[in-house]
């Protein structure tokens, strides 16, 4: 086994966004060169990267020419077909997260009956494959419900909510009549997620827990730590411990949770990343979600997840980063991802600011209260 | 005037090395591009950035096509011919800090005239041209004093202590008969360091002090803050402002300076650079010296010095960057370069570990006492 990987090895990334920038960054930090392979000429990533491979993700050769640089392949896209990592694999390159992660996060209904057989809870669903199934599923799950399609939807795209059986064909045609799962309605009081890793020595480290704020089915705002029970807190860590041993998975994920009236947590998705969810780390932590990502699939010890300080996150969608106001605000650390044309709704970058923690981590904080 | 620059401008950076890696990954945080001249292929600022030009640092037509790549132009290197710097700026580059500083810098009797001009209080020195000058140099400067070469002396190098006039011509050949000076030596009870920046508006930022303990000539250890009086600190501050201000300064500088035993300060010398005794900027800081400078040069409102943490910035020299223990090291915040091939004493990474501040800053620190 190569690993740990020694400084001066490459990170293969698949994929040239923001996140694969950011994880670059952290690369570049620990003597790591990285390699980008994207479809997008100029992407964010690539302009922070030693090589960058312009390709389709499925194409052999470009695959091919990303296994012959890298030490490690890795992703910042849960888009990427499965079926590159697996091709990576029998190049011989070393890949993390595995394929099945990536495959069962990329199936909502793999994905639900993952959480299923391991006793995750998650919510009440089904499996819907044609609008014909909407109605029975609705009768056992109630109304209204969700429909989502099975793959690819993100930020909200490819959702309908269900009122009533007399909505389903145009439910499924609003989200393109592809195969779909229906979930219950979920009466929770907060979005939460957790971000953790589990290293190539399998330990597992989680930051603490995280609360979000959508608007229009985009991420707006993350404040971390949550406003969160011990018990709370305890069993998203125990459900984030199991989702990663389970899977066998080496780096960082995002798990999006539901948090009821009660403090008991369902699990809504996991993202087999680093995670929009988790940008405040690289102000408040020691250790980032992209250091962690790094560490973890360089086969490096995981590093500390406690806090330095609370955070709010926000998003800055379009045209919202091109604001001066927040170069000028000394409470802003600011983050802008170098991507060219700011349309609405685009993810352009993002705020964090800082604020002292009730509750400083005894052990590996050092900002305590001296 | 361009400034201050629109995210996804471009920072054209003089020199490759780790400081102008550093600089690359602080721009990218702010959504800028990076060009790196420099002569080495493969260097460590070139890994991270769009744009890289290899050649001298006077090739005109390199020079040219820097000048074409970049929205402003700056260096990380403080050899780099101040006459690359001038005609950038004849090519119509926007440049920062100005040839001026840079050729202050350059000659250390250039630099102490400069600092005697300005009241700012330096040790005693004599013009060296030819062996026979030290003599009666020594003489009224006392025995023993340190000879150094005018230009081109970093970490120890081009430095020889004369003991008596009987050591001249040994000395000087020493240095390589080169033009030199003649510096009394200084009954310092500590070495400090100011980080500090001037923007394009004329407004002066200083970070905290850092004491520095040097070995064999070489930075080996930052501590920050350092132990200081108040007087001190406002005496290093009003020198800094005062330094900058006369050089009508745009950007980071790093100005050296000792502590006598009543607490008052002499400068060294200043570096028209990031500097590595404010490497500890990055991890205990919300904006660090690389960011600072970048915003500086782009004409972007400065941000704030405060410290989050007290801090301790440890060199690794060599294959000390290689030990698998600072991996593991939960309190290390690891930082390496990505330098090929570990040459005893070569600067190849750095490591900060933090501790409680004893006062946190009321204001712009988030992380005090709650």
């Amino acid at each position: 086994m190569p690993f740990p990987l020694p400084p001066g090895s490459t990170i293969g990334i698949l994929g040239g966004g923001q996140l694969g920038r950011m994880l670059a960054l952290a690369a570049a930090r620990l003597g790591f060169d990285v390699a980008i392979l994207t479809p997008e000429p100029g992407s964010p990533a690539s302009r922070v990267a030693a090589h960058t491979v312009i390709s389709a993700y499925d194409d052999p050769s470009a695959l091919g020419e990303l296994a012959r640089l890298s030490d490690v392949v890795t992703f910042e896209f849960e888009n990427v077909p499965a079926a590159a990592i697996e091709r990576l694999a029998a190049l011989g390159a070393q890949t993390a997260p595995n394929a099945r992660s990536l495959a069962t996060a990329q199936d909502r209904i793999a994905e639900k009956r993952f959480f299923e057989a391991e006793g995750v809870p998650t919510v009440a669903f089904a499996q819907i494959d044609s609008a014909a199934d909407i109605g029975p599923a609705l009768e056992r799950l109630g109304a209204p419900a969700l429909l989502k399609t099975r793959r690819e939807g993100y930020d909200g795209k490819g959702q309908a909510w269900v009122e009533s059986a007399a909505d389903a064909e145009t439910a499924f045609a609003a989200i393109g009549n592809a195969p779909a799962v229906l979930e219950a309605k979920c009466p929770f009081v907060r979005e939460v997620s957790v971000i953790a890793a589990r290293g190539r020595d399998g330990r597992v480290a989680a930051y603490p827990l995280s609360e979000n704020r959508h608007e229009n089915g985009i991420l707006r705002r993350s404040i971390a730590p949550a406003q969160a029970s011990d018990a709370t807190a305890a069993q998203a860590r125990a459900i984030v411990a199991t989702v990663l041993e389970k899977l066998d998975y080496v780096g960082v994920i995002g798990v999006e949770m539901f948090e009821l009236a009660d403090g008991s947590l369902l699990v809504n998705e996991f993202a087999p990343r680093v995670h929009n969810s988790g940008h405040w780390t690289a102000d408040a932590c020691q250790v980032d979600q992209f250091e962690q990502h790094i560490r973890a699939v360089a086969g490096w010890p995981l590093g500390p997840t406690d806090m330095l300080a609370a955070a709010e996150m926000l998003n800055l969608l379009g045209e919202e980063a091109l604001d001066p106001a927040l170069a000028a605000d000394p409470m802003a650390r600011l983050w802008l991802y170098g991507k060219v044309g700011a349309a609405p709704g685009r993810k352009m970058g993002h705020v964090t600011r800082l604020k002292p923690l009730k509750s400083p981590s005894p052990n590996l904080c050092p900002l305590g209260r001296g």
